[in-house]
């Protein structure tokens, strides 16, 4: 089993991250935190007779990398109810991936994929963070991707998360890693 | 009753754009396209002793132009099952300005205002859009806005939305402008 | 076309009603109202050795109107933001119609049809009402029957759904009855 | 702290029976079987003159357990992805109770309660049960009870609930019970 886990988090250490570490210790897997990387907005030119422009940042190099594992793990606070607005913009960009020709494998070999979740908010999250997991679930049914299961924590201020045991308790046992 | 409408789409002339036209013609509101303006990623500092940095780009600018209003409209492509990435990134960014205390007066201000949103999917978005009509209805529950209705258009290639008769009607009677 | 619907309210000439026949005139469907017929509830003996009794009520009387129709129109007032009690006890009962080898094409036959919502409920609807669809989408996906489109209607007190002039145009518009 | 666990399975030791047991042991809570009882469907009488008849069944002796009780478990299989049609009989009744005099403090005192769910279902209850906690959630809201957390459990044969360990773990340390 190969890892990847894609932090969304733009604060280092913060509580996502530390539910995180507990399904997937940093030994343990390739962890791309999105906030080091450029990442540009997608502009869409899907339907452009000239089509996408290549772009001069990170995203293919983190495409690659997420190609390189089987299980992905996409790791966010919730900013407003919803994934962090920088794993937003890398995720739109797959619509590019999916227009470029040197990528023409992307969607097949996404198939394969193993995806998990961890989401944390502070504002009841369980229930409040379900829209985000059914957003979740239509984006894995479309590249037919399995998603295997997720995690809701519970933070507000930092280091809040260590408070909810239930959370870290389903963490630690997510995944089952060799 | 003063319009803006806050445009997320990143092609121009699109099919969200006329649909949304239908709601709110040019010339009776103030039309804001994101795509047009510099709009940095939040850097979430709420916790960090020194507060967040003074970004420069049009964030607060237009911050201003939403308080100006007391209608507001977010009209978004469908992407990924969620708002577009710049869309996300500017309410993002509210983040920061709650604890802006040149905006000190943000939350209680949104309080007074009805909200309308239009969005439009090709994969089946009645459906697989209402995640992200549920994460909407969220952020209003929290600063106390009303959402008022919504209108979800279904289109795929350019041009396709002229076809959705059923979206077209309801958007051209969602707001009752005077 | 041969349109079948199902009302689940419990009162005659409500709300949910007067919207679905908007959509589809008395005259233009075979309209089943559930409340005049005994529908008991499932026991759930999918499990048990001797497998379901037969139950003496109207239900498989139902089933078979059901069968002989492609268009299907399931509408229902919003109670306690699910389905009627009573349209929830007859589609509960399919999972023994699944069991029954005299319905053995059952599952098969549904696949064949298209599927309409008419929804109806006074706190919120727009909103609160979408977890019904979400719940209606999951029964037509499990049988492979399509969901067309819906229509959700606000109204509370007897009469109210002639002031929801947005839900009155969605449903007459609804279904193109030939 | 007294506990009441109303149960929707209509299947004797059935999954989502053995769960509820993990995060209320028999003999720590009240147990309601409410396949045990009788409880007639709503017939909405809120708009008619005469009011509800009064109804001969165990509904109101439900109410008045049910009233007893600080804390309320919700335990039901996933049937069509919604309740069990005999517990949205059983809340669907609560519309008569809210117009009976004899239960004015209803409203008032459901407003005390904190309530869990627990919930069993075969077909990706992980994702498909998440309409119907959104469901349960409006439900608590609409009468100011606490919505204290939730368990899904995912098992389809008999006596396959105890594979979920996840589950199982997540119902044993579900309610703090003293």
């Amino acid at each position: 089993m190969k890892i990847a886990v894609f932090h969304g988090s733009t604060r280092v250490n913060g509580n996502t991250e530390y539910l995180t570490y507990q399904a997937v210790p940093k030994e343990k897997g390739t962890h791309i935190y999105l906030r080091d990387h450029d990442i540009q907005p997608i502009i869409d030119k899907r339907h452009a007779p000239e089509g996408f422009p290549v772009v001069e940042d990170d995203h293919t190099q983190l495409i690659d990398q997420l190609l390189e594992h089987d299980t992905l793990v996409f790791s966010t606070p919730i900013y407003w109810y919803g994934m962090s607005g920088p794993m937003k913009t890398f995720i739109d960009r797959w619509s590019q991936i999916l227009r470029d020709d040197s990528y023409s494998h992307f969607r097949v070999a996404l198939k394969e994929k193993n995806v998990y979740l961890i989401i944390v908010g502070g504002d009841h999250p369980r229930v409040k963070g379900l829209p985000l997991i059914q957003q979740f679930n239509y984006i894995c049914e479309f590249y037919g991707m399995t998603l295997k299961d997720y995690v809701i924590g519970q933070a507000r201020r930092p280091g809040d998360i260590v408070n909810d045991q239930v959370a870290l308790t389903a963490a630690s046992t997510l995944i089952h890693i060799d």
